[in-house]
């Protein structure tokens, strides 16, 4: 007897799901209900659609019912909301995504505030920059989707203000990594308001909780996050999460008969070992694509996540793979980390762009648990890299043998991956000893002997506070200075003189450590001393 | 007692060894030996210092014998050729590279004919080029090299050919891929000279083997490869196999005091299970650092190359990782393999651009043998992607679920890795059963009822011989044309249509191939029906 598979959600698990099963089973009754006026809809795009940098809103519609029913036999209603289920021996595919969380704000509910998940937001901010001849806008909330709007209405010329609860953008990363990201913003003219809500809003205007200034703003996004769509499972009598739906491996839920996929389930997070709702499009396809293999009688296993995530800001790239070292101090763990600042590609080729990459590590077997990294160009290439590596179960010791492809113009012959291998190794074979820049401040750098290796021109230019220079290519042949009883922390810009410094001076008998990234960790991570 | 070491050679493996080996030991006496008139250069750069995209040469020039003095400690001295080896109880390591191979060319000898590997090399070309009022260059040999002189030569306006005595350009990949790179070449105006040879050089150009044609040339380059320098090696009395110095895994020679290093040795190939000289600066230098590990007394092991490459040729990129179809051949194997051409990123976002990706498989296990990519971005990120993963020894099921970031401008929900791995797996899990571009044929067409279900009006733009039209979107509809007693090749542009028409034609009992890569790698992968 042919199967019947009703498909709850026409976005990307739900559509994956349905293709992928019929590919695989050409007798299957496949039925798609989509309660929104598109399926297949490209929702990453959208801020980019905003911009105009997709010019056109219809190649966000990457599909329509016609195409599912010429080319998949697939019946896709749209505009039709599933409110009950209906237990029958029809399997039921549940990929009802995430809805963005509405924050209890004084004034939320005038036409003028809105979100932006849906091409439907986008008609409705298109409407509102018309009618209210819109100059500024201020967008609650300051995770990606905040972010690619920003700098998407910022080239559209658009007073731009973003408003975070957190004391950094993105709080999935952490503050000395978002500390690029402010910068880049505010030379892009971006207003930010950070550690701070809004009080209320008003018809021109937002007032902030902390002070009562008001931000202009004709048109408000709330971007402040999204919450799995849970409801109908609720009802349904399946197991629902903290975070989202509950799903086994083969992304069944509490019922066997009955699969969830995407932004609504809650999956393993391969390195916090717990289930995580993680609204991205990668895991979404693949959990649909699954879930269909399932149906199909396929012997499948869902592998978890570890969260890969990239975001364009502005001139800067960021991304994540893994946790972030507060994440996992908020997991009670105590990860090592290294910083590092390779170029992006060979230093003598032109255009040469230096990418901060933030690693943490486990102690002793040097698992990598979390990839940050920000930087002009070639960011996605080394987050993917590592975020392949993480999913081998490559330790740090693997990268420094990693074959990474090397021309003039891609990378260089150590690669910045090599880089993190060879750090985070010397570190963890205790070769070498770090503090970060969050280990200094003013009161506690008088208990170092604190030692400036770089030049005296870049000395002159700023140091840290008591400093002394000691340019390392003099260190080893001066009458030291130093106190051998006393401990010395050495630095220099971005962390490799100080390494050398470090190997000469504990060689040498002293008590080093290395500034862990440089006096550039401190100066444009934000340290504040 | 403190170690005294001498190297042989101080470009990349010889100073990384050099450098690695003082921060692991301040006491020892390190000294360098280098025959030309610089250590530590980046001769990757030279073609692009020889186009003056590097402008100034002696950015090239990474560091001075003064700076390997003053940071490390480390005697570096020039123009020095070492010409015999006295074994006393220093330790030494050879790093003496690679020596460009000369042609037996009649009139190889005159002094407009030369090669491309060092400074003075350059300083040689441009002197020529002022002297003899250059206008056309002619390139023997069409390597890595030489497509980067080329592209160069071509931005300073110079009239460019190449005489390449196989089948096409870059013989470490296979034809169809080179084929991009000739249509990239043609399109920028370098002159090919395939399956030929020079017969001899004449002062104002060069005849051709073949035909006795007349290369116009005032300025020839000899880049038809390079062979490791052995002969000090040999003198010595150390090991030498078919290509290079035998070493350990230590990179120890047959002599345990003597290392070597770089691309004068021969080392593991992890596809190819035999010992290989891999000519890359990536390899020289991790070989250059373990040396050092081992002499300082560390446990290394040296785990072997996949021979990652990747060139810039005008406007294209093409990498390679692991081995090629034909390399594969050659050594008796018989990999599958599936091409792909994805767009680079989301196919929705502005200026997405396909690249090609062709990997060979192992039969049953998946094990990717060899990865070859071919298009005008995201190249790079996607061979280093797919070369950690080979070195993590996935296979082609792994990159199904591989989780790579996804933004609208760097890849897709489903990035390029994970469609090799979805195309891949269907293959080897027998849902999917293709014939190869080369396996077609203006003769063998008819075996086969050839099915084009693509839209009548690229159908109409070209097809192949004899095919029929059923387009994909009204297949399972129609009343089928097709004899179930005779088999069916499909096909569409990519690949993508004709799987699809694929599971639905051998659902109902059809015996069906699809062409891999579509119709697009008959095309521009030169295969001639």
């Amino acid at each position: 007897m042919s199967k019947k598979v009703v498909i709850v959600g026409g976005v990307g698990g739900g559509m994956s799901a349905a293709t992928r099963l019929r590919r695989l089973d050409e007798s299957a009754t496949i039925t798609v209900f989509e309660k929104g006026p598109y399926a297949g809809y490209a929702n990453c795009g959208i801020p980019y659609a905003l911009g105009k940098v997709i010019k056109d809103d219809e190649s966000l519609i990457l599909h329509t019912p016609k195409y599912f029913k010429e080319y998949f036999n697939i019946d896709v209603h749209l505009n039709t909301e599933v409110v009950e289920i209906d237990r029958t021996n029809e399997q039921l595919i549940l990929s009802q995504g995430a809805e963005a969380v509405l924050p209890q704000i004084v004034g939320a509910d005038q036409s003028h505030v809105v979100t932006l998940r849906t091409i439907s937001d986008l008609q409705a901010i298109r409407s509102i920059m018309v009618e209210r001849c819109v100059r500024d806008v201020c967008i609650i909330g300051g995770g990606f989707i905040s972010l690619e709007a920003a700098e998407n209405l910022r080239k559209m010329k658009f007073g731009v203000s973003i408003v975070e609860q957190w004391t950094h953008v993105l709080p999935s990363i952490d503050a000395d990594i978002a500390q690029f990201l402010h910068t880049e913003l505010k030379r892009n003219g971006v207003k930010l308001y950070l550690n701070d809500t809004a009080r209320r809003i008003e018809t021109s205007h937002v007032v902030l909780a902390s002070n009562g200034r008001e931000i202009p703003a004709e048109l408000v996004i709330l971007a402040v996050g999204v919450r799995a769509r849970t409801s109908l499972a609720k009802m349904a009598g399946l197991e629902v999460g903290t975070q989202g739906v509950k799903v086994e491996s083969h992304m069944e839920t509490s019922d066997e008969d009955i699969y969830a996929v995407g932004d609504m389930v809650e999956t393993k997070h391969i390195i916090q070992q717990q289930p995580k709702v993680v609204a991205l499009g990668g895991p979404a396809n693949r959990q649909g694509r699954l879930a269909a293999d399932d149906i199909a009688g396929r012997p499948v296993h869902y592998r978890g996540n570890i969260g890969t995530i990239i975001c364009q800001v502005f001139d800067l790239t960021v991304g994540l793979a893994g946790l972030s070292v507060s994440a996992l101090r908020d997991l009670g763990q105590e990860p090592l980390w290294v910083t590092v600042h390779p170029p992006h590609h060979a230093r003598y080729y032109p255009n040469a762009h230096p990418i901060t990459i933030k690693t943490a590590l486990e102690k002793g077997t040097g698992r990598i648990l979390g990839v940050q990294a920000v930087g002009m160009t070639g960011v996605d290439k080394r987050i993917d890299v590592l975020a392949t590596a993480m999913q081998a179960r490559m330790t740090v010791f693997d990268l420094e043998h990693l074959e990474l492809s090397y021309a003039p113009p891609y990378g260089s012959a150590k690669d910045p991956v090599n880089m993190v291998g060879f750090v985070g190794s010397n570190l963890l074979r205790g070769d070498y000893q770090i503090v970060h820049a969050e280990d200094i401040n003013i009161k506690n750098l008088h208990a170092w002997q604190v030692v400036d290796v770089r030049s005296p021109e870049e000395f002159a230019n700023g140091h840290l506070p008591g400093a002394i220079n000691l340019p390392i290519a003099t260190l080893r042949n001066q009458k030291l200075e130093l106190d051998q009883s006393m401990p010395v922390l050495v630095y220099c810009y971005v962390g490799y003189r100080g390494y050398l410094a470090f190997r000469i001076l504990s060689q040498r008998g002293f008590s080093v450590v290395n500034l862990d990234g440089g006096l550039k960790t401190v100066v444009e991570g934000g340290t504040r001393l």
